[in-house]
């Protein structure tokens, strides 16, 4: 797939990254197929530090161009305290993955589009994201027939055709980190935790879902949990 | 369409509005027909005041919500100077849509994106944008295809759904302004020109539609322009 024409043509990709274990594997085994890979981070502004340091690392570590949108405007205009609607507020720690979707109502979709515009802009092939197989369980952007929808959008926005790939859509979290241990992904600096303290909390959603995943791959968890 | 029910439920819409003729005449239309309408404007840091302002007033008027999301980082991430690839520079103020397109890629897509994200958390029916006739001949994301697979996302992005309408696409810029005239749209309050003058300018490729779609509705033009 990466390679056209006898080697002759590198397909372009713009990643979606988070600095977490799904698109860092996701990012080495992109490069490992010989895609060019620039990194896309986007921060709505409730981003902690340790994320975005974490993945600006693993991109300086590989040589990768790695870029952050700030949406921090967005997210005010969408959840901001101006909009007196009533929604139901996150609750606590344990809730977080709720919470990303609370905060940000569309997110996947205004994260998509503002990749897709730097491909467009780049003159790239494709926008690459890390869904898997059990995300599309609890998020409506994250089942098949968005990313469709998408994906035929991103081909028709420009002259110039962006489209977009899920390589990892039908795997598990466990089956990406058992790919990560075979192309040598430095887990010990990706980070997940939305807790934003200076090791992984070890309690919050993310946390756990991390831990149990290391676990069920049979690959050793090298993350320092706080708990 | 406006009315469901024996007039029991209103429809919701988010209308992307820019403060110029045809948005401002969609948002008449809207009003007219029994919609609940909020304003949204996207500003990528190169709209002038004037317009803003414009937009600003036409909805304190009509007592119609009016938020501005302010995507600036965007267009710097997009366009800014920190990415070095070649890209043709905008010419000159003649050129004003080419240039609108070149200075932020994927900018329709990112700005829907960000109009259903406010529909979802509002739990709106509808995102409304004032595409006419004209519009497909010359941008990809003004063409049908690319609408109808925004609204298959829009639809499936939450389990909310919301729904993308263009109730201008089958009409010319002269049509919309006899709508207009029909629905005693103020004109003289509405803003086109991007030279960010006092006045019109005339000149620009946005002056010299205005000033030609008037001409050729029979309608008089109550802009004053500086040329």
């Amino acid at each position: 797939m990466c390679i056209l024409l006898g080697g002759l043509m590198t397909m372009k990709t713009i990643l979606i990254y988070s600095g977490g274990v799904d698109s860092t594997v996701l990012l080495y085994h992109l490069l490992a197929d010989g895609y060019q890979v620039r990194c896309l981070g986007i921060n709505y502004g409730q981003r902690h530090q340790r994320e975005l340091d974490a993945a600006a690392e693993i991109c300086r570590q590989l040589n990768v161009e790695y870029r952050i949108a700030d949406l921090s405007a967005v997210r005010s205009l969408l959840s901001g305290s101006a909009l007196t609607d009533d929604v139901a507020v996150p609750q606590g720690p344990y809730d977080t993955e709720s919470m990303k979707q609370t905060v940000v109502p569309n997110r996947n979709m205004i994260m998509l589009s503002v990749a897709i515009g730097w491909a467009v802009r780049l003159k790239f092939d494709h926008v690459a994201y890390a869904a898997h197989a059990g995300d599309h369980a609890v998020y409506p952007d994250c089942r098949p027939e968005f990313a469709e929808a998408m994906d035929k959008a991103a081909s028709l926005c420009d002259w110039h055709k962006v489209r977009i790939i899920r390589p990892f859509i039908d795997m598990t979290k466990t089956d990406i980190i058992r790919k990560g241990a075979d192309l040598k992904v430095p887990f010990d600096k990706t980070w997940s935790c939305y807790m934003g303290g200076r090791v992984h909390c070890g309690k919050c959603g993310t946390c756990i879902e991390r831990r149990e995943a290391f676990k069920s791959a049979g690959v050793t968890d090298p993350t320092v949990y706080g708990d």
